[in-house]
């Protein structure tokens, strides 16, 4: 097989203790990436993702020795084309301490945190919005951001974050969408005030909530808001929200999780926005 | 406070060699889950749901030091009035090396593995099934269990699995709902043969549906099947199902995950069950 040749500007590390190796890995860990608002995106996915979404690349560590078996040799041309970041060839022994995947694939963006306000976000009045508040499991979150991505929500407001955003597994279970969709972080009373201005309805979820989640007008023109895996949703929303729909327990367990939850709700809200679509024909075999 | 005395015949545990607690540490391991057909079930709610449904409990370790300050207790009475489970009491220090819980709530329960062959699962033409073949998860095996669940869902039928049903992630992600809904294993062939038997129409979902899963009837006399998280649905069941539907991909991703697909198409045919219940009211704030 022929050897691909590194890229002509790259540099190479092969030491575990080399900074840049030592500033990557460091980026496992949350407390680095707020000091640094760094963070890191590994798989060829998430990256074409991010560079889609015009994200801002530091530096690229690619190992050619697993990247020419994956799919990360287009990405990383397409990197080269389309960013300025700095590229460092590494050892496969540098790579995997670096990597946090089973199987890496050989290439690991560091890239600059992009964070949005709310007054960066724009709303129209048809929009749907997802809120997520306080949830604190990163795969659920990343789950939020996929589901919220395939049934076109406008956008993501996180009220009261405990997870970070750029946390690893995040980017992961979202597949890189968290950085496709508009999104921003802020207060929850600051989420509030800029769901009323733009006259938005504001529609929690409860076992206790007045009406089923098909009763309640999904499609348009509101906020969807999910809590927190363990405590569920603070008084504010209580407080502020204009609505609180059940979603069905038919069984054996009396709960459901957040993503759950934020999945039922957001593919319902899509399927209101098709009025005309409809079930038809025979359900049995015939 | 006041220490609760253990239970009048209960068993100490107090070293990590003893072999009840090597048997129940070893248990952690599919291998030996097969060997002996026995499963851990770990957590109160998990274990109230077994009991519930008539699992077969062979003994328990519980640890009060642990369990008097989370709701094991009312279980721990539970169990010694309906199960005859032989109960060991142990030490922190044991159980710790026990639990595979970060924050343990003091009770294990080691039990008899029961499967169901599909001749045990009674089909009226009106059920909805889910099948699920090769997921690959044992989360996302839990959370299906959960969605069906909730969603009324008539009974899971695995077919080529991967991932053990007895996996302890499983048991957890599902909440104890993996005792409650019927559920058999078998081969795929066998699978299609039995939901042809039921005149179950087969419903898969794929990108390339013909049409939208909300143009497709749902709720009652079919079998919803799920692929797993890497190939998606094999040629046995893309060959013998009556309709692939697709699901929405409004956004970035072009794929949806085996759980959220599970999850859009039970609530789909929950919802289809409802048919007198419609959104109504105005979706913007007044």
């Amino acid at each position: 097989m022929k050897q691909k040749s590194a890229p002509s500007q790259s540099l190479h590390l092969t030491s575990r203790r080399n900074p840049v190796v030592r500033q990557a890995r460091d980026l496992k860990k949350r407390r680095f990436r707020n000091d640094s608002q760094l963070f890191r995106i590994e798989g060829h996915r998430e990256i074409k993702r991010a560079l889609e979404a015009g994200i801002e690349f530091e530096y690229v560590v690619y190992c050619d020795a697993i990247s020419r078996f994956t799919q990360s040799e287009s990405t990383l041309t397409r990197i080269e084309s389309q960013s300025d970041a700095t590229l460092y060839a590494s050892s496969v022994n540098v790579f995997a301490n670096l990597s946090q995947w089973q199987n890496p694939d050989g290439l690991l963006v560091i890239a600059k945190q992009q964070k949005k306000a709310l007054t960066d976000i724009r709303a129209d009045t048809n929009d749907v919005f997802l809120v997520i508040d306080g949830v604190e499991k990163p795969g659920n979150l990343g789950s939020m951001f996929r589901t919220a991505d395939a049934t076109g929500c406008s956008g993501i407001l996180i009220s009261d974050p405990v997870v970070d955003l750029f946390n690893p597994n995040v980017i992961r279970a979202s597949l890189g969408t968290v950085f496709a969709m508009p999104c921003a972080i802020a207060e929850s009373t600051d989420v509030v005030r800029w769901l009323r201005e733009n006259q938005l309805n504001i529609v929690c979820s409860s076992p206790q909530g007045s009406r089923s989640f098909l009763e309640a007008p999904l499609g348009s023109g509101c906020a969807i808001v999910i809590g927190s895996e363990k405590d569920g949703l603070s008084d504010t929303w209580f407080e502020a929200c204009d609505e609180v729909v059940s979603l069905p327990k038919e069984g054996f367990a009396d709960s459901m999780n957040a993503a759950m939850a934020a999945n039922a709700l957001l593919f319902e809200s899509y399927r209101q926005r098709q009025p005309s679509v409809k079930p038809s024909g025979s359900p049995n075999r015939s």
